[in-house]
This record gives structure tokens, C-alpha cells and sequence, in this order.
């Protein structure tokens, strides 16, 4: 039977923004699973145990922070960034693993749409008798597994669109140049945010204007490196390009038969073939497909080409906007081209959900409305 | 002779932004002078004067705090936020009275570059044994005074210059639809900042595409309403307008006839005229006339063409940019024409001063490098 609640306090959410820290370190390495963060107190209250999802998703972070706790964790409390696991897997599920240390209450940040839990991990819980508080930091646990759930609800990862422009919208000088409109402190973040990410997306065209190596240039997280993905619907990249490698992932139409794929085979990478859409590969279809590939999490880097569909279609969920103090004038290159809107109720809407100051330049972050 | 001085504390910066806070009361009525706020302690350290220059700049902020104050000035100190007036007006210099009242320490943020002044006002106080203590909250009274500095070194008035975009730089869809890019508080923040500028200039494109009232409207500050100023080159504006009214300034070019101008200045309009540059009016020319009629804070509402000219030719020397979260895609209207800048390293640059959300929106508000 479960206990009757207190409400979560202060303290409370104290512990739970730390299993939400713990949480966002795992963020870009455990898909197609969630990463979760989890904190164990003793029953006098006192830290004894962390844990976060591990590369690829196991070990779970409550098997993590149980191990760490050890006889410690008998009455004491549970706080995990997302619903404890009900399912039987390699292990036993974690509702089970916590019930079994003796935890007396757990606190759950949110609950997991995964058909295979959907609320069977609180179950588990209760049915122990252990007192059981939801809800605490809710909306940011919600927001840190965004990735994860859209992969579950929607069978598609979701999309972080990226873009560094100036004042004035423009990626470039009407010459081209675009090295380097923001400075140091906003790249950091950028590499940070691919981090961050299961994959990284660019289109053909920045493939062959740039020839990017989409590699994590933070010290110690060269290892973190997200999968790198190119559209590339008329099979342009040339093998000498510098993603042309194992492990990238080369996006193109269905109707290219398997002789025509050998050499990028051959390559190492990986084909994923998906129909036409407006304007090239059909976006829509593309996502699915890499939802089916287990990503949860999708930076896309550029260029206008897909910037600007991902826009249009709705399927830009969030925008990583980095804007430099500077003015370039219509006659540089627009980071998103034409799309024919002509009534302002039908623009683009987002809503800011968080904003720093990087150096000279601004970085903002936006949630589609809708999404 | 001067006492030695003790170096401000943080009690010093607190009266002194509390003298700031009146300055900027009255930004926007001051001019052709600059705008003053002066708070006074007894000897205790009690408040007992303030005081800030009154509209078109008499009475000045000490002649207001100084009545105020009275006899308790006698053995106390003042704040000004800038360096008392030296040279003999309708009334004995600021500096005289201060010392005539027994102010036994004067703390001044900046010094007055105004030639009849520059220095001289703190070599009276000086003379007159008052200690006095300089440069507090200096940059802060620098920026509030930029416009009244920049009429006396440069001759003419600080230039802001206000947009309201998208994130891609848009304001009008295809279509050219734009009312209403920014929402509610935007707009509100926008009415402040006419309140606080001594004239709005606009393009005859602006006046004839949307017919401006350019008035002030929020509540009670309708008397603040700066003076209209339009550029009109061709005189393409019609009699029929809400500006074509008497206290408008219409400027437009030199080789126009009295017989030509004459409907204009029939409906009470002022006229200036200068010379051709390029694209239109010669900005330069236009600015210095309108440093010469006394104007120091100069706020640019468009459209397009202005403000495109002012970037250009490095004359927009604040940006008052408010951004809707929102994306139209680069067949919208862009804020700013093509200005041929190839390189990056001549890319037209801003730093940052301050940012504020409003509402859904952001407004930032930028000084030019170099201005
Ligand atoms: N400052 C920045 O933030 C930034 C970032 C990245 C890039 N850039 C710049 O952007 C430029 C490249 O932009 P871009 O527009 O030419 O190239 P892009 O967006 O990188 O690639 C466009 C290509 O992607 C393929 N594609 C497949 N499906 C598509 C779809 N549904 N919609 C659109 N494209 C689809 C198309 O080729 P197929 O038909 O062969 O599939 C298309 O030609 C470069 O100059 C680069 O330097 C700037
Ligand atoms: N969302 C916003 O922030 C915002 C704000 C204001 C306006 N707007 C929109 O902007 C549009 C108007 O823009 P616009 O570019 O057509 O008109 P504009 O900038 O208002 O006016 C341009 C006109 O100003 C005169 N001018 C004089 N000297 C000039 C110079 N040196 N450089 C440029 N122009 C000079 C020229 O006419 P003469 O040759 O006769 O002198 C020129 O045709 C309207 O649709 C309006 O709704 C939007």
C-alpha cells in the first residue's frame, strides 16, 4: 500500500535539479535510450549514492547510484529525472531494483511514455509500499528528455536547428565569407551542443562548400563525437570528402540502386535510402527513418537548403540561434531562403526558452510553438 | 584650496545613480541642453534636495534641488550627474550657487565638454574649498549624456536607430504585411523611447506606406512627443498627411524654390534643406542641420532606406533592435538593403549595452564600435 505524500519541498527540488545535472551528462551518448540521472539519500538525509545513464544506456543510473549506496540507500530516498524502468531486460527492471534496496520514498521527475513503462514503473513502486512523489521539476525533466520522448511518441528524433547569423539574418557576405562571424565563446557552445546530440545533419551543399570534419572540438569530449548525417539526394559528396568515412551516415533517394551505393559502402558509411519530397528528400520520411535508427537527439548544421525546409515543414522543434553584433545588408546570404509566407499569422512562430551571452554574441534558444 | 579628497564608496555610487535615475527624466525635453540630475544631502547625510533639468533645460537640477534643500544644504554634499555649469545665463553659473550654499563636498559623475564649461564648473567648486569627487558612475552618465556630447564635439545629434524584426531580419512579410511584428510590450518599450528623444525621423517611403501619427502614446507622456522630422528629398509628401502638420520639420533638398515650399511651410511645417548625397539626402549634411537646430537624441523609426544609409555610412550610433521570435524566411521584407560589404572584417559592428524581454519579444540595444 502506498503511503500517503507529503508535497516536495524545496530540498526536494534541490536534489532533484542534481539528478537532472547527473542526467544531462548522458545526454547524446544512451540513445535510442533516455538519459536519466538519479540521487539516493540515506534515511538521515545525506548523499549517498549518484548515477547517470551510461554510453548506449546501461548500466541504468538507479543500478549506478544503488551500487554507490550500497546498505546506505535502506530508508532513505530516490530522486530520478525520469520514471524508473518496469521492464524486464539484461536486468531486472529498476522500479524493482530500488524496491529491492529498500528505498522508502521516491521522488520521479516525470513519467515515461514508453509503452513498456507508461506508468508500470510507479506501479512497481507503490505496490512496495514505497511513498512516491511525481511531478518535482517536471517541466525541465520534460524538456532535458524531449529527445527521447519524441522518439517514443513520434517514432522521430528531435531536431535541433542551429544557426549563426548576424543581426540581419546573414550567414555570409555576399562574397561568401562566413569565417568567422561569431568568435570563440559561441563555437564553445557549439561544440558543446554537438555534445549534446546523438547526430549531427548537414546538407550536400555545406558538404561541398566546407568539406567539415563535424567532429566535438571540446578538450577530453573528442570522444563524444555525434553521428555525422548527409543528405545527399544526387549522391554528390565526393569520396574524398573528409566525412566520406566509417560511421557517417549518407542520406539519399530510394531509387539509387545498390551498384551505385557499393563505393560508399565500401566507404563505411552507412546508406539510408528515403523517398522525394518538396525540394529534395523527403524531410518528413527522413526523420522517421532516423527515428527508426534509434536517434533521439538531431543537430542539424546547415546549410539554407535545409535550414530552410526543416523551417517550413515544422519540423525544426528547437532553434540554437547564435547572433553576432554585426550588420551585413540584404545582399549577404540569408541563413534561411524565401518560403512564401505572405500573412504574418502564418510565419514561424517560437517561443525563447532560454538566452546567454557568448563573448560579443548572443545565444538563444527557442521552442517551436507546437512543439 | 581643494581638501584631499576620499576616494566614492559605494554610498557615493548609490545617491549618484539615484541622480542618474532623475537625469533621464528628462531626456527627450532638454534640448538644445543636456539633461541634469542633482540629489543633495544635509551634513547628517539625509536627502534633502533633488532635482532635474526642466524642460528646454531651465530651471538646471542644482537651482531645483537647491530650493529644495534650502538651508539644510549648508555643511552637505551634492550629486551631480554632470559637472555644474561655469559660464553666467539668465541665472548665476550652477557651480556659484552650489558654493553660495554652503555644499561642502560635490560629487560629479562626468565632465561637461561643453566649452563654456569644461572644467571650469568643477575650478569654481574647487576654489571655493569644496571637496569634490569625480568620474563616479562615470560611463553610465557618459551614455546618458551621449547625445548632449555628441551635439558639442561632433555637431551633431546621437543617432538611434529602431527596428523591429524577426529573427531573420524581416519586417514585412512578402506581402508587405508587418502590423504587428512585435507584440504589446515591445510596442510600450518603443513609446518610451520616443518619450526619451528630442525628434523621430522617418523616410517619405514610411510616410507615404503607412502614414504615421508619430505621437507619444502612452498614458500622460502625450505632452512628450518629440518633433517629427521627415526626409523628403522629392517632396513626395502629400498635404493630406497626418505629419504635414504645424511643428513637423521637413527636410528635403537645396534646390528647391520658396514658391516650391511654400504649401509646406503654409501648413506650419519647418523646412530644411541640404544637399544631395548618395542615394537621397547627404546624411552628414542632414545630421549637422539638425545638430545646428539643437537637437541631441535623434530616434531613426525607418524605413528601410533610411536606415540602411545611416548603417552605411557609420552614422547609426545606437541600435534600439527588437527581435519577434518568429521566422519569415528571406522573401520577407529585410530591415536593411544590400550595402555591398563583401569582406566580414567590414561587416558594420555593434556591442551590446543592454537586453530586456518584452512580453514574447527581445530588445536589445547596441552602441557602434568605434562611435
Ligand atoms: N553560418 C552558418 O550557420 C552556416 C552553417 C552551415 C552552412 N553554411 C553555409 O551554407 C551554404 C550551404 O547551403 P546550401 O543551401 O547550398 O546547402 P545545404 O542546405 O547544406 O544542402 C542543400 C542540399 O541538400 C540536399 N537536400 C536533400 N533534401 C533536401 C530538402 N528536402 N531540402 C533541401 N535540401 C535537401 C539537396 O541536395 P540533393 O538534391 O542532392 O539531395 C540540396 O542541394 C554553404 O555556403 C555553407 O558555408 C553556413
Ligand atoms: N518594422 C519596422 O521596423 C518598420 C519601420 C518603419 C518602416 N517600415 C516599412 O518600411 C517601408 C518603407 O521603407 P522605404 O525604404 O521604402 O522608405 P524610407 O526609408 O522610409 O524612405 C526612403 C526615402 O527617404 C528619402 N531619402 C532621403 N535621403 C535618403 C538617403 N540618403 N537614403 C535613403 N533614403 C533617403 C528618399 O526619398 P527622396 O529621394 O524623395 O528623398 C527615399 O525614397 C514601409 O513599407 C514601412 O512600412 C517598417
Amino acid at each position: 500500500m502506498a503511503k500517503p505524500t507529503k508535497p516536495a519541498g524545496d530540498l526536494d527540488r534541490g536534489h532533484m535539479a542534481a539528478a537532472l545535472g547527473l542526467a544531462r551528462r548522458g545526454l547524446g551518448r544512451t540513445w535510442p535510450n533516455p538519459s536519466v540521472g538519479c540521487v539516493i539519500l540515506d534515511a538521515a538525509g545525506e548523499v549517498v549514492g549518484r548515477g547517470f545513464t551510461r554510453p548506449t544506456g546501461r548500466p541504468h543510473a538507479e543500478t549506478e547510484a544503488l551500487k554507490e549506496a550500497g546498505d546506505r540507500a535502506r530508508g532513505g530516498t530516490a530522486y530520478v529525472s525520469l520514471e524508473p524502468c518496469a521492464h524486464h531486460g539484461e536486468t531486472p527492471p529498476c522500479a524493482e531494483a530500488l524496491a529491492k534496496a529498500g528505498i522508502a520514498r521516491c521522488v520521479v521527475a516525470v513519467g515515461d511514455p514508453d509503452p513498456r513503462v507508461a506508468g508500470g514503473g510507479i506501479a512497481i513502486l507503490e505496490r512496495a509500499g514505497i511513498e512516491v512523489v511525481r511531478d518535482v521539476l517536471r517541466d525541465d525533466a520534460a524538456e532535458l528528455n524531449a529527445g527521447f520522448f519524441r522518439r517514443v511518441i513520434a517514432g522521430r528524433p528531435l531536431v535541433t536547428l542551429k544557426l549563426a547569423t548576424t543581426l540581419d539574418g546573414k550567414i555570409a557576405t555576399l562574397s561568401g565569407e562566413s569565417k568567422w562571424i561569431t568568435g570563440p565563446q559561441a563555437r564553445a557552445i557549439g561544440h558543446q551542443l554537438r555534445a549534446s546530440h546523438d547526430a549531427i545533419l548537414v546538407g550536400s551543399g555545406t558538404v561541398l562548400a566546407d568539406d567539415p570534419e563535424l567532429a566535438c572540438r571540446l578538450p577530453g569530449l573528442g570522444a563524444r563525437s555525434p553521428v555525422p548525417v548527409i543528405l545527399d539526394g544526387r549522391l554528390r559528396l565526393p569520396l574524398s570528402a573528409r566525412l566520406a568515412r566509417p560511421g557517417t551516415w549518407l542520406v539519399t533517394r530510394a531509387d539509387h540502386g545498390p551498384a551505385t551505393l557499393a563505393p560508399y559502402r565500401q566507404a563505411g558509411m552507412e546508406v539510408i535510402q528515403v523517398g522525394d519530397g518538396e525540394g529534395g528528400l523527403d524531410m518528413a520520411s527522413l526523420m522517421l527513418a532516423l527515428g527508426r535508427q534509434g536517434l533521439t537527439r538531431l543537430l542539424v548544421e546547415g546549410g539554407a537548403g535545409v535550414a530552410t525546409a526543416l523551417i517550413r515543414q515544422d519540423l525544426a522543434d528547437r532553434l540554437a540561434w547564435f547572433q553576432a553584433p554585426l550588420v551585413l545588408g540584404n545582399d549577404g546570404m540569408a541563413a534561411i531562403a524565401g518560403m512564401a509566407v505572405s500573412q504574418l499569422d502564418r510565419a514561424h512562430r517560437f517561443t525563447l526558452l532560454s538566452r546567454q551571452e557568448a563573448g560579443e554574441d548572443s545565444f538563444a534558444f527557442y521552442r517551436r510553438n507546437g512543439s
